[in-house]
C-alpha cells in the first residue's frame, strides 16, 4: 500500500526557485578571474539561470546531453550548476589541473557537446581543442568587453551575450529525480579517468545532510554564509552550491585566486561563517595568519577532507582563530560520506579530547552503511583497531562508472571498494589509516602511512611529510619518510626520529628519513605519493 | 540518462539500524504510564523492535495492514515506530482525547487489525470494544506483572510477553519507498476524521528538514539530546523519534504526565536541548518555573506549532530561561510546513525584531512551495500585508485522504488546501492571520481573530483570549472577544479595550469583551472556538 502524499521529484532547480522566491536579496559574491569582485542577487541569478537554460535549448541541448565547464568559482558557474542541469542536461564539471591527455580523454569520453571555458582555462582549451571530437561550441565565460581579442578556438561565443539574447523566463521541469546531473571525472594517478555521474536524488539527499553543518554554533540559524574554497569541479564543491540556495544562505565564491590574503578578503569582508576545503589550504593560510597578525570575526567551520590534517593544524584554528575544522570522508564516488559534527553527548569534553575526535574523518551518517573488510573480504570488527578495506553503501554512492569503463566501483556484495583503509571505533568514528595502495606491508603486518605523517607532522620544524614503502629483502616493504621543512626551520633525520620514537610501534619507525624541497601534488592538491615512489623506486635503505 | 547511483529506498528502519549501529550505548529515557523512569540504550531499543517485528509477523500482519496504537509517548510507542513500519505494515497512532464516536469510527476505518493500549488508555479502549469490527487482538504495553488483573478486553495480550518468545533479529526489509509507513487522523472539528497517510520517503525526507534545528547553537553538534512534548499520535511527535536515532542523540520521552514538574525533571534532569509542543505547554511551565524559581541549563530551543503563542511567552522564554520559542508552520497532512529557523543574515538583529521574527509562523523550508490566494482562487503577492488561502505542496504534504474519504484535500491546481489565512513576507516568512473558518467578515473585510487575540493576550491580567465572529444586522460579523484571566488578576472589559485601542485598526476592535473561567480545548490541547461559537451564537452586542 502507498502512501498518500504528493509525488514530487526532488528536482536541483527547486533549491534556486526557492532562494529566488524567498531571499531574492540575499547576495551571492563572487571573485572574477579577473580579480574584482562581482556582486548580484539569488534573484537575479536565477534571471541569468533561466537565460541559460533558454541559451542550451537553443544550441540545441536535448537531457542527458553532456556540457562541459572548465571553469574556477565563479558566478557564471554557479548558474551553469542551475542552467544546465535544470533543463535535464547534464553537466560536466572538468578539472583544469589535470594534464592535457587526461582533459582530451575525457571531455571527448564525456561527449561534451559545448563547453565553457574562463580566462584562466582558455590557454589550456586551446592547446587540446584540435584533439577534442564532439565540441561544437566553445563559450567563452565572461562579458562582450572581455573576451579574447584573438583565440585558436574555432566558434568561441561569448557567455554574457549568449544570455542577453534570451528572456529570462524558463518552467523549470520536473522529471524523474533519478535522472543523470552532473558528471565529474575522478582523478586517479593511474589508468584513465572514471565518470561518475550524479542524479538530482542524489545531489539534494546529500544537501540535505550537510545543511545541518550551517547551523551549528550559529544562533538561531540566522547567521550562515557559505564560501566553499573546494573547487566547484571538484565533487560539486561539496554541495555548497545547491546547499547555501537552499538554506538563503549567502554565497560566496573565491573564483581562482586562493592566495592567502585573497582568501581572508572574501572570509572576513564578506562575513563567511562556514567553508570546506582539504587541509593544504589551511597550512597556508595560518602560516600567513600567523605572520599577519589577523584574526577571523564570523568564521566558524571549515568542512575539511581529501587527505588528514596535522594534530597542530586542528589545534592551531582553534585556539588561535576560533575555527573549528571539521573532518569528513568523501570521495567522488561518495560525497556525504561521513558527518563532520561532532557525536552527541560530546560536547563538554575538554579541549584535547575533542581535538581527538576531530583527527577522525567524522563519524557514521545516517543514509551510509558502513563496513571494513580484510583482504579476503571478511568483515573486521568497529572496534576502532582493526583496520581493513573501507567500503560504503548509500542512496548517493555511486554505482558503476559513466559508460561502463574503469571496471566496477563495486565488490561481489554490491558495496563501494572506497579503496581507503580505515577503522570504525563503537561509537562510528571513522579513521581512514592509510590508502590501499599506500600502506607499507612489512614483514605480512601492515604500517599506516598516514599515522607516520600525522605523527612527523607534529615537529615543529615538519612543514609536510609523507612515508612511502621501499622495497626490503627482507621485511617485503619498510617505511621511508620523505619530509618538507617549514621556512627556516632546520632537522636531521635524527632528531626527527627521536622524536617520533614512541609515538608509534616501534616496529613502525622509518628506516630512513629524506629530506626534500617541494612535496609533489595532484591536480586537486593532494599529496602524490605515486610520483615520490617513482622519484624514490631505486633508494637503498642503509640497513 | 538516469544517473549511476545506488539504487536504495529511503527507509525508516535505517534510522534505528543507524543508531543501534553506531549510538547503540546512547540513552532512551522514557517515563512510563506509572510514573517511573525507563532506561535503556538505542541498542536495546533495536533489539525489541526486531523481536515486536517478528511478533507482529507471527500474529499475522502483513505490509499494509493496519497496527493501531492508543499510546502515550513511552518506550514501547516508540519501539512500535519502527517495529511496526520496518515491516512494511503501518502503524496507525490514534489520539486517546478523542471522543469515543471518534475511535470507534476511526479504528473501524482504519480496519485496524491489532490495537495496542497502555494503563492509561485501557479504560478508553474496554469502553469502545464492544463497537470495533476489525480487532484480532488487543496487546496491553506493559511488563507481566503489571497487566490488569481484571478486563474486559478479549483476548488482551501482553506486549513484554510478545516480545519475548521472539528473537531479536529480524532483517528490516527493503521496498518502494512510497509505501505507507503511518495513518494519523486529522481531529477534525466537524464531520468525520480524515486519515492522513505518510510514506517512508515522506517521514525520512521531513526528519532530514528537521535535523538541522538540532544543531542550532550547539558547539560541533555535539550537545543534541531531544524530548518531544508533542505527543506521538499527533504528526509523528514531529518527527522526533526518527530525527533522534539519525543524528545519534539521546531521546527522552514523557510518558503522559504532562505536570510541569514532571517535564521539568526531565527536561532539566536529563539535560534536554530540544523539545517541540503547542505553547499551552509553555504557558504553564513558565507559570511554574517563575513560582519555583528554577531555570534551565541545557534547553536551548523548543519548537512550537498548533497555535500562535504570545508576545510576552516568546520573550519570556528567551530572556528569563535562555530558551528560543521557534515556530513553524505544519499540520497532519502537511508536517514540515515551515522552517522554524531565523533567515540567514538575521543574527545581528536587536532582541525586539528577532522577537518579532519569532512570532511569525517560521518561514519557507526549501522542497515545499507555497501561495497565498482569495476566496476567488486568484493569488496574492508575498507582500507580507496581502492575506489569503494558505496553500502548500511538497513531496511529504499528502494528496488524498485514506479510502479517498473526507473530501479533496487539495485545490484544483493540486495545491492542499490548509484551511490557514496567511501573509508571506517578501523574505519568505509566514504569518498566519488566522483559520479560514475564524475569520471574522465585517462590512466585506476581514478581520484577523488571531491578530486580536495576540494583541489582547499583551495585557498581563490575560491568561488567553479568544475572538470569535458574532452576526451583525450591519456589518454581518463583528467581534466578541472572550477571556480567561491570569489567576488572582483583576481586569475590565473597558481596561482592555483601552489597552488594545491603536494597537489595532479602529473598526478590529471588538464589539464586546466577555470573562469566562476557563477556554474550551479539543483534544490536541488547541484552543476549540467551534464550542465558543455554540455558546455564544444567541449573544446580543450591545450596540
Amino acid at each position: 500500500m502507498q502512501g498518500l502524499i504528493m509525488d514530487m521529484p526532488l528536482m536541483i532547480s527547486a533549491a534556486i526557485r526557492h532562494a529566488a522566491t524567498f531571499h531574492g536579496d540575499t547576495e551571492v559574491v563572487a571573485r572574477t578571474i579577473e580579480g574584482d569582485l562581482h556582486r548580484y542577487t539569488y534573484a537575479e541569478a536565477h534571471a541569468r539561470m533561466q537565460q541559460l537554460a533558454n541559451a542550451l535549448i537553443r544550441l540545441g541541448m536535448k537531457p542527458g546531453d553532456r556540457v562541459g565547464s572548465l571553469a574556477w568559482n565563479t558566478h557564471r558557474h554557479f548558474e551553469m550548476f542551475y542552467g544546465v542541469s535544470g533543463t535535464g542536461a547534464v553537466l560536466h564539471t572538468i578539472n583544469p589541473r589535470l594534464f592535457a591527455d587526461q582533459l582530451v580523454y575525457i571531455i571527448n569520453h564525456a561527449e561534451d557537446r559545448l563547453l565553457f571555458v574562463d580566462a584562466a582555462t582558455l590557454p589550456v582549451v586551446e592547446a587540446i581543442a584540435p584533439r577534442l571530437t564532439t565540441i561544437e561550441h566553445y563559450v567563452m565565460m565572461c562579458e562582450p568587453a572581455r573576451m579574447p581579442a584573438k583565440t585558436s578556438l574555432p566558434k568561441l561565443l561569448c557567455y554574457d551575450e549568449l544570455l542577453a539574447a534570451e528572456a529570462p523566463h524558463y518552467d523549470w521541469p520536473e522529471f524523474d529525480e533519478r535522472s543523470a546531473s552532473t558528471l565529474c571525472y575522478t582523478s586517479g594517478t593511474t589508468g584513465n579517468p572514471k565518470g561518475v555521474l550524479y542524479s538530482h536524488r542524489s545531489a539534494l539527499l546529500v544537501a540535505l545532510q550537510i545543511a545541518p553543518m550551517a547551523s551549528i554554533g550559529v544562533p538561531n540559524g540566522a547567521g550562515v554564509t557559505m564560501m566553499p574554497m573546494a573547487p566547484m569541479f571538484h565533487g560539486n564543491a561539496w554541495q555548497f552550491p545547491y546547499v547555501a540556495p537552499m538554506l538563503g544562505a549567502k554565497l560566496v565564491l573565491p573564483g581562482r585566486n586562493y592566495e592567502p590574503d585573497k582568501l581572508y578578503e572574501l572570509l572576513e569582508g564578506e562575513r563567511v561563517t562556514l567553508t570546506c576545503g582539504v587541509p593544504t589550504f589551511w597550512l597556508i593560510l595560518t602560516e600567513w595568519l600567523q605572520r599577519s597578525g589577523k584574526k577571523f570575526s564570523t568564521l566558524r567551520i571549515s568542512l575539511s577532507s581529501g587527505s588528514a590534517p596535522p594534530r597542530s593544524l586542528v589545534e592551531t584554528m582553534e585556539r588561535d582563530f576560533g575555527v573549528q575544522l571539521m573532518q569528513a570522508w568523501g570521495m567522488t564516488e561518495a560525497l556525504g560520506g561521513s558527518a563532520a559534527t561532532m557525536k552527541p553527548g560530546a560536547a563538554d569534553l575538554p579541549f584535547d579530547q575533542r581535538i581527538d575526535q576531530r583527527l577522525k574523518s567524522g563519524r557514521a551518517l545516517f543514509g551510509n552503511r558502513y563496513r571494513i573488510v580484510d583482504d579476503e573480504g571478511k568483515e573486521l570488527p568497529h572496534d576502532g583497531v582493526a583496520f581493513g578495506h573501507f567500503r560504503v553503501k548509500a542512496p548517493w554512492v555511486s554505482s558503476a562508472y559513466f559508460k561502463g569503463e574503469g571496471g566496477s566501483a563495486l565488490d561481489e556484495q554490491g558495496w563501494l571498494k572506497t579503496g581507503d583503509l580505515a577503522t570504525i571505533s563503537p561509537d562510528g568514528y571513522i579513521a581512514l589509516t592509510d590508502r590501499s595502495k599506500d600502506v607499507i606491508k612489512s614483514g605480512g603486518e601492515w604500517i599506516s602511512s598516514i599515522e607516520l605523517e600525522n605523527v612527523a607532522s607534529g615537529h615543529p620544524a615538519v612543514l609536510q611529510a609523507a612515508a612511502i614503502g621501499i622495497a626490503h629483502p627482507k621485511w617485503q616493504e619498510r617505511p621511508l619518510l620523505v619530509v618538507t621543512k617549514r621556512e627556516g626551520a632546520s632537522l636531521t633525520e635524527k632528531e626527527l626520529l627521536d622524536y617520533m620514537r614512541g609515538k608509534v610501534a616501534s616496529w613502525w619507525l622509518p628506516d630512513a628519513v629524506e629530506f626534500i624541497d617541494q612535496m609533489p601534488l595532484t591536480g586537486t592538491g593532494k599529496l602524490w605519493k605515486l610520483k615520490l615512489r617513482e622519484r624514490f623506486k631505486d633508494y637503498q635503505l642503509k640497513a
